[in-house]
């Protein structure tokens, strides 16, 4: 299971009741934090849980209104006690960024790393979390990304027992391991039951809608979706600035197949983006509009009371 | 006169009721920041008086805490339009800080200019505003400052009149200038009258106190003075850190014969620091816990309604 939590939702600049865009995921009490912009680590503080077990951060781009929050966060990691590396992960041009945002703390207790991606990447993150990276289309360099948390299949007990082997073989078995019993050797896969569904999330923003991301977000149970403008009448000034509305937002949900979808990355020119919600409600129901502090935990598919 | 206003009154970190420690104050239109944490932008198109005017951000330290704002703030002067340069002043290492906070921001459409200050210099910024540096006591370089805005004296019109200048020529004289008249050189000393009381201020923060104090913020209007600790129990916790207790701060200004203090820059561990004002005005009575839009102005004394 994935634990998700909006820290903000603004654009641009903070505002006094705004944070900037962020979201916070947790799976087995790692933490990952997808963009951190100014003022990141208030909500990150105030909501959060902790900072020490924060071991990466993704940055979708370079702007400042995604990064310059770097430097109090990585201070708050550190204080928290943290002395396992942290790893950044951004476009070209993190480790710059990372150098001069690091400037100001010196003699943090942990290491930071930087890993500047290419599209189409495939990385794996702590807690066995695949990231995978589309090509967003923003002014500059700027990636759409997609979270995985797979399942491993179910243990086939049944057959198990049956082949005689022990109790205590099977938890080795389970982890796809090979094992040798009564002079024979078992492989684990022949114990796998059927495949089961992961656990999924995209994380999108600042962008155009582009072509390709509905396959790479193919059937994420939640969408975290920028959607700056509210009002269909913006849909050009969306394009000048190399933005979306809601109803592109939720048109990307819909083309994706999402379980659901949280739109973040407010224009500060818009005071209440709840006056919008039909315009991506229209589109794909299953829109909740985002503010610090929404928070869900996905689970898998076989540990839902609600399937 | 000096409008003063208080954006925020934090120490370390800023938290969701409070920004980070900072001081804007405006003479003549153009604004002078001191310190700029994480979040200063907030309060400052919150509160503020525009961000365009803004010419001159003076840091007393390089602590994170009182300068990962800049770059948001840097951004939005921008925003608003600024193309005149802007100065940062600040001590031996400002200059490094400036450029990396800059990193993500390239194109400003105004020059940042970086003046790193010595210790015991004086300074003039715009709107002739005098600035005087004191050497802090803190765990790195760190200044507190003395802001001082003169008073030319009044013009002795009864003499200009028995002269037999003419109106036309007074405001060059009053200017301190020299006219010719009738055949005769005229100084515009001659026609100053009695000296006039300008007014000042003085920002102190982080730092212990500092025997020489008292005497660089004599008779300042306001000072706006750290007190990082409201409880006298916690002196010892302040000697370590380096930082005061609300009663060394009230002793400085006691000491100093300062119109009014300020304090700001509260440990986040203090939730009400109005709880401890006793502490303070038990020494200096006209004390004033800092909160963000606390604001005044300081006129000339011999504008001033109430004397």
């Amino acid at each position: 299971m994935i634990d998700c939590l909006l820290l903000g939702t603004g654009g641009m600049m903070p505002l006094p009741n705004r944070w900037l865009s962020s979201l916070l995921i947790r799976c087995q009490s790692e933490m990952t934090l997808f963009d951190c912009g100014e003022g990141t680590q208030v909500p990150m503080r105030h909501l959060g849980w902790g900072f020490k077990r924060l071991s990466s951060i993704v940055l979708s781009h370079l702007h400042a209104d995604h990064v310059m929050g770097l430097t109090g966060v990585l201070f708050s990691v550190g204080n928290a006690g943290r002395t396992e590396p942290l790893t950044i992960y951004g476009p070209p041009g993190t480790m710059v960024v990372a150098q001069a945002l690091t400037v100001v703390v010196p003699g943090l207790p942990f290491e930071v790393l930087v890993h500047e991606i290419e599209a189409d990447e495939r990385l794996r993150l702590p807690a066995e979390i695949d990231l995978s990276v589309g090509q967003a289309d923003h002014r500059d360099h700027c990636f759409f990304y997609r979270v995985d948390r797979s399942r491993e299949p179910r243990f086939d007990a049944e057959r198990a027992r049956a082949a005689g082997l022990p109790v205590q073989l099977w938890s080795r078995l389970q982890r796809g391991e090979s094992v040798e019993w009564d002079g024979r050797r078992f492989d684990g896969t022949e114990f796998q039951g059927p495949e089961r569904r992961g656990v999924s999330l995209g994380f999108v923003t600042d962008t155009r809608p582009v072509p390709e991301m509905p396959a790479l977000l193919q059937r994420v149970d939640l969408l975290v979706c920028e959607g700056t403008y509210g009002d269909d009448a913006d849909r050009e000034k969306a394009i000048q600035k190399t933005h979306m509305t809601f109803r592109e937002a939720a048109t990307i949900a819909r083309e994706s197949d999402a379980g659901a979808l949280w739109l973040t990355h407010f224009s500060p020119a818009m005071d209440d983006p709840d006056a919008f919600v039909d315009k991506a409600r229209d589109v794909f129901p299953r829109t909740t509009i985002g503010y610090s502090g929404l928070q869900t935990t996905i689970a898998f598919e076989d540990e839902r009371i609600h399937p």
